[in-house]
């Protein structure tokens, strides 16, 4: 195996397969990377337990300056091959592979001898039906993963809710997360109908990384279903994912369909609101802050409070407030999660009563994303 | 006590004390800050066992929007405060002391409670004589710190090594800083003679704190001495350290004054190859990496090897090279935090023998500035 390349494109692609190599494994081959070279390209390929990522550098593009000498496939330290290449002096680098899987990096006057693993011994991707892939804008997927994984558990006592669930119905694609303290749903229509039956949850942490490569280059995504992985396929990437398995909890009756009480805020006002009263809900055990709400004088109080440190009172003017009177008790950081993904724009909080759940929403639209949060009893 | 202040001058104060302030300290006030209002100033204090740090904020300044409605002291938990402070929705705001210390802080519709500590509390800071001060431009004196502090020892084995020796000789004031490896020494000459005995082990973690201070904005600094203390003034600041006890080593004698081969590179070129060269004397035990100095063939080559991981090899063209043979070996770290001080200039390395220390020096003053590092025996 012997080629030689423009040392920026290497850097790009094998920061791409990077994000899914871990030092911590308790498979060794897998803190390798794994160089595939055939005639026409060299194909990137790293892996944890969870996740796999393969990229290919086309010999195609000039830009790349690839030229291929022979063929062939090595497996290299991911983390030690990558920083000696970022150190390279040249505009290229050469990478050849001798005995002993012994792999020669040379430019310019530099040149290193480092030991590689045989790409024998490295695991085989799963095998993942590419009929039937929903495709999406690369910008509205980002967009849901952003929405749903801030809701999604952190804690491992039931797996099922470490990710999303993303069902299909027809052309509209629903995602769901829930830590059952707080839900976020987020619904997408499709251009057109998918075939094939949807009904899956893909780990949070999985979304999160996928979200951070799709970047501004990135245009559309397909996602592609096995029964036990999904594989999303944008750009020369490949983005391998295990599934969660079991039956993600029926959501679907948890959204309230009436309220009591209706108040509008621009969701960045009250984002900053809510974190100054969290400053002192964060000193306190219990780690809640207090809404009192007033539509006959159109006022809406937030009260945090502190035995050990003080407390913070603040008056805010909503755009709209109606409905009941009421005293409602929540965490802070759930709301503040919840706000942040809006963005600026006006939002629509309704409440039903002290202890039931309430649901905030873009004010303009109350059905395409829904955020829900499960008050505290505090008396 | 009660004032109202432009808030981002607050915050700007406020950080510059808040340097000096640790949440891990034995002395609970000392998590606090000190606000001292008199008629005209606003004074805050921080403080740890080792820096003081006071700022002056004058009510003379209209930028600072200063109203003092009655003078006092009071202490508040400093970051928790400072945190407030920084979320603050208005322009300006008030704060007002009221019974058993309890503080409340105003801005726009928010409206803060906190408990503060009774200021009798807090420690006096010492009492520094500010005659006879060494006057330095702020840029040289940061200079000075940034091209010391990185010899200076991490371990507490020798205390007065983990300190800046700085001495004064009529208008050369010397600062050397030794960890026993590896030794930096800068001398300044000073516009004029300063009066007074001056021979002082200043704590390396004071001058990092202090530099971090000296940004653009800072002409001038005064450096004022007391038998245990030094005070540096700067702008509406004092910044106050703790000097170290004990008799500094004499290294006078140890910058050799003759040597045996002269090598002068471009100090980046130079620093690149030795990160290189470095990414594999990290992965073995003995961090180590060789020159092979080859005057006739006008040749320095760098090796960096590691039994497990592999080995890399670089020939390099100094600017000039002369004198005599030579294989020496030695800890890249030290060469390369010696390298990046000097910035994009040429240096000369002067060698006398393979364990020998070597000095680093610019190519164009032999000096003013001078770096020594002790190779290692590989033989």
């Amino acid at each position: 195996m012997q080629f030689s390349i423009n040392r920026l494109s290497f850097i790009k692609a094998l920061g791409i397969v990077q994000r899914a190599i871990s030092s911590k494994t308790t498979i060794p081959i897998l803190t390798n990377l794994l160089i595939d070279v055939s005639n026409s390209n060299i194909q990137l390929t790293g892996s944890n337990a969870d996740i796999s990522i393969q990229t290919t550098i086309s010999g195609n593009n000039p830009d790349h300056e690839l030229t291929i000498s022979s063929t062939g496939k090595i497996t290299l330290p991911a983390r030690f091959f990558s920083e000696i290449v970022k150190k390279l002096p040249d505009r290229e680098l050469s990478v050849e592979v001798g005995d002993n899987f012994q792999t020669t990096i040379k430019s310019g006057n530099s040149e290193f001898t480092i030991n590689g693993l045989d790409a024998n011994g490295y695991p085989h991707l799963p095998e993942v039906d590419s009929e039937h892939p929903i495709h999406l804008p690369a910008e509205i997927f980002r967009e849901v993963i952003g929405q749903t994984v801030i809701a999604v558990s952190k804690q491992e006592s039931r797996p099922i809710l470490t990710g999303v669930h993303f069902t299909l119905d027809h052309n509209q694609l629903l995602a769901v997360s829930t830590d059952s303290h707080r839900l976020s749903q987020r619904n997408v229509e499709l251009p057109k109908e998918a075939e094939g039956d949807y009904n899956v949850v893909i780990p949070g942490e999985s979304l999160k990384e996928l979200a951070r490569m799709l970047d501004g280059e990135t245009n559309a995504i397909d996602m592609h279903l096995s029964e036990n992985q999904v594989l999303f396929t944008f750009g020369a990437t490949r983005f391998y994912s295990r599934l969660l398995e079991g039956n993600y909890p029926d959501t679907s009756r948890l959204v309230p369909t009436s309220s009591e009480t209706q108040v509008k805020f621009a969701a960045t006002d009250l984002l900053a609101a809510v974190e100054r009263a969290s400053l002192l809900s964060h000193e306190s055990r219990n780690n809640v802050i207090k809404f009192t709400i007033k539509p006959a004088d159109q006022v809406v109080t937030i009260t945090g409070n502190s035995p050990d440190v003080g407390k913070v009172e603040e008056e805010l003017t909503p755009a709209t407030l109606s409905g009941a009177d009421l005293e409602i008790s929540f965490n802070p950081d759930y709301m503040k999660e919840a706000l942040r993904v809006f963005g600026p724009i006006d939002v629509e909080i309704a409440f039903t009563s002290a202890l039931r759940p309430f649901t905030i929403t873009p004010a303009d639209n109350h059905t395409n994303f829904i955020q829900l949060i499960t008050p505290v009893r505090t008396f």
